[in-house]
């Protein structure tokens, strides 16, 4: 029975044959550098908490603006604007829209007419449907006939939403620039599914009477989910009036990083505003934001529609968040990637000690 | 040439000298102890899938509600209610919005007219225009004048669309309670970019006619992508006819927890749901979910609207899901990082087997 | 003194004992193996570039599109489509739809009125409300009578808007298949919050004249942000003309696979483009993609709709992407992991040179 047992090798045990050195200075040495390197393990991994593994947060928001304005059109005379006029429903997007400014173009019916001069400067009527004149952004499809524009000139004829938008640039100062005092109250429930945790950023010690007050200031009031729009694209270091004219998009950043280990247990929701858009308009095409929209009525049988270029501000509220949590797993690879450290210490060691023994 | 060789180390070869003691005792031993390590670390790699690399989910949803709700207001007499006018036009968003009850302003001007009572309860006409007014959700911008509100009271008198919507509460039971027999199909397309991974929630398997009849249930129909709105609700253990009259947000939770790895391969979708929003109207500002709506129309050249405040539920799809597949450099640096737990082991061993061979 | 020294082992330093062998060969032998195992270390590192810490994508997306599209309707006439008509306002969204094709049913009111025949096959009336009937997409709630569909058919009676929308197959071809010559410029705007970078997809050195006119193409022009919706389609490797029939989904897919490090900085958005829902109609219950919306008017007192049913092609604007920044905390635990490979190697190491000195 002796051949298994020496064919496996399992009857023999090796050890590495040790030097003792009896010396008080090498000793302590020898324990200084370790603890050094222990300690320092021990700092890396508690300042970047290595012993975490994490979860990226999953978040559901709404918003609701609140606020009225009150314009005066030139043409049109006073107007009122409430939420539902300026702001488009805003369920379950991560984003709300503030009109600002606007181009209304009234009773605009199907029909033939003269393409606006301005849009059209350089393309010659009759050319037919090229993807340049797509980009330039043609109202209508052309007729192919040429017709009077104006006293002096002519221009192509359209098949369109007659008469055509004119104006091209939006008021200035901008119509709805009272939208500075509106409110927005955002609603922002967040989860990390591995840890199964759940959190909302109106938090449990905030009381109704609190809520019904409260408003967003940075050093004041950190926590209130309600913020007033001017505020907003202030601490965006933007300025309102000016951003109002021709519209853009706010960034509303909402960071929570959370810790869920007993009791460093910390979960808080930070805010942060940011211009997303270009500033600059003549280092971008399209500048600022803007879209159309359209009421349609029929009147005497025939549709009718007026037309909105409105312009203005879209608040995109942006979610990001990483939570951490103890896990035993992540703390054996980590130990295990340092305890390497130490077996090429004690490689070097013997040759820091002969040196050190020389000098000696 | 034997400088060179001397100076840079090469022609030196430095090994441990080793003590090879006879003994079956310590051989099987050490034997025993190497396999439970080992056995330890594979173990651990395995169930935590340590070798493989991990990718998170890009997805795109679809949904689409069916169900017709007939309705009695008061007022207005029997509506029925479809698709188009229960819900918003669900693309290219992640949910989907139901409507469960409505207040409904018709044949709204823009005028002047005394505020509603309920809402200033409190303020003071002439005050200028403040935030607090802001917050309480005032219908127009104050004119300064002082107004009859009815025989016995004034109110202060605002620019703003006339009549002002008056009721605050909405119905009790909800006018559409019975959206909860309507279906919602939810169409989920999901990919793992860096693996080039893709699937749906629509499974190969699925034929039309099963996807005709189909219905979610946790039991007997676990994948079926068609679910009962009343379903749904009942799942996140709420109750539809409650939740119908204010509204609230319910979280369609899809998790894809995909192994990519060869015969392990699994990536099924897991359907769960949850309620989003605070349950307890008490214990939160705006309780439920409601936004404001209106058509828009001309009569006799005057522009009227009809304002809807829509109570409803919003569905938000949230799909989250993490995919994991064999990777060569993660289990390079798993194993490298157990290594060095054998190194320890090889330190340590010395001192057990001392302390062994001692007792015996 | 000397007690607490040797109690707590700090007298003593212990350290393997060497043997040293002289041997060209097996030193020689010994720096190649570590050589190799150095290289094969460096070059795992780099390429993965195991020295990075990631962040992933934070993003905001805008899209505008432009183009016009005229129509024949056999029963309404030429009709001009302009954006506001074909495409839903898409702020806020990662995605924008452009409709192609269209089922329009006018003068819609409330009543009662046969159901559709081609719907209800092999549904008898008075069959209470079942959810069978409620996944066939009824039409309206029936009344329980039974009325005259046409001279010799009869159908359940329902409460619905009337008449009842009869097509059930969108014209082929689709009516608006001109959206192939549509323009849209996606404007993405990227972050990586944890390095505070950010991003645009459109980039410095673009002139306005040039995104004036330039366009996407794969080969010429790779990274201007203006796309034709029909080259969209085509590098999907599917058909406009085929698709804009029953509508469908595309992704498009922007990339952002950066590296923050120095001289090797690099982030640039890459596009890519796939279809996301099921190709073939006969394979997925609901093929393509449509919904339904409509325009309410009152005609003389009795409000009045007009049901569109809209198909068409719903562009997902995917952002994903990652990106890499030197961490030393990264690298020391990548070397911390293969460092005990080293350790491996020297166990291993005296074996084979046992091995190889006994072959010579």
């Amino acid at each position: 029975s002796k051949m298994p047992c020496k064919l496996l090798n399992l009857c023999e045990y090796e050890t590495h044959k040790l030097v003792r050195i009896q010396s008080v200075r090498l000793g302590s040495l020898k324990w200084t550098f370790n603890g050094v390197i222990l300690m320092f393990i021990c700092i890396m991994m508690l300042w970047n908490k290595e012993y975490q593994e994490h979860d990226y947060v999953v978040s559901s928001v709404t918003a609701k603006v609140k606020g009225v304005a009150l314009t005066s059109l030139p043409d049109v005379g006073d107007i009122v604007w409430d939420v539902v006029d300026y702001s488009e429903p805003s369920q379950g997007k991560n984003s709300f829209f503030v009109v600002t400014n606007v181009i209304v173009t009234k009773k605009q019916r199907q029909g033939k007419c003269p393409e606006n001069i301005k849009i059209i400067v350089g393309i010659v009527c009759h050319v037919p449907h090229t993807i340049i004149q797509m980009l330039l952004s043609l109202s209508g499809v052309q007729t192919g006939a040429c017709v009077k524009f104006d006293v002096t000139r002519k221009t192509c004829e359209v098949s369109a939403w007659c008469p055509i938008e004119t104006k091209k640039k939006p008021p200035k100062p901008a119509l709805l620039a009272s939208a500075e005092n509106f409110t927005v109250l955002i609603k922002n429930n967040i989860r990390f599914p591995n840890f199964n945790f759940m959190r909302r950023n109106i938090l449990p010690e905030m009381t109704e009477s609190y809520l019904k007050r409260c408003q967003f200031n940075r050093h004041t009031d950190p926590s209130c989910p309600i913020f007033r729009l001017g505020d907003i694209v202030k601490e965006a270091k933007e300025n309102f009036s000016e951003m109002a004219v021709e519209g853009g998009v706010i960034g509303i950043q909402i960071k929570w990083d959370c810790n869920l280990d007993g009791f460093l247990r910390n979960c808080q929701p930070k805010y942060s505003f940011r211009r997303l858009d270009e500033k600059e308009s003549n280092r971008t095409l399209y500048p600022g934001l803007n879209f159309r929209f359209a009421r349609y009525q029929t009147e005497k049988g025939v549709e009718e529609r007026t037309l909105f270029k409105a312009f203005g501000i879209r608040f995109d509220v942006m979610v990001f968040g990483k939570a951490g949590k103890f896990s035993i797993i992540q703390l054996i690879i980590f130990i295990g990637s340092t305890l390497s450290y130490y077996a090429l210490v004690s490689v070097i060691q013997p040759f820091l000690f002969n040196l050190f023994q020389m000098q000696n």
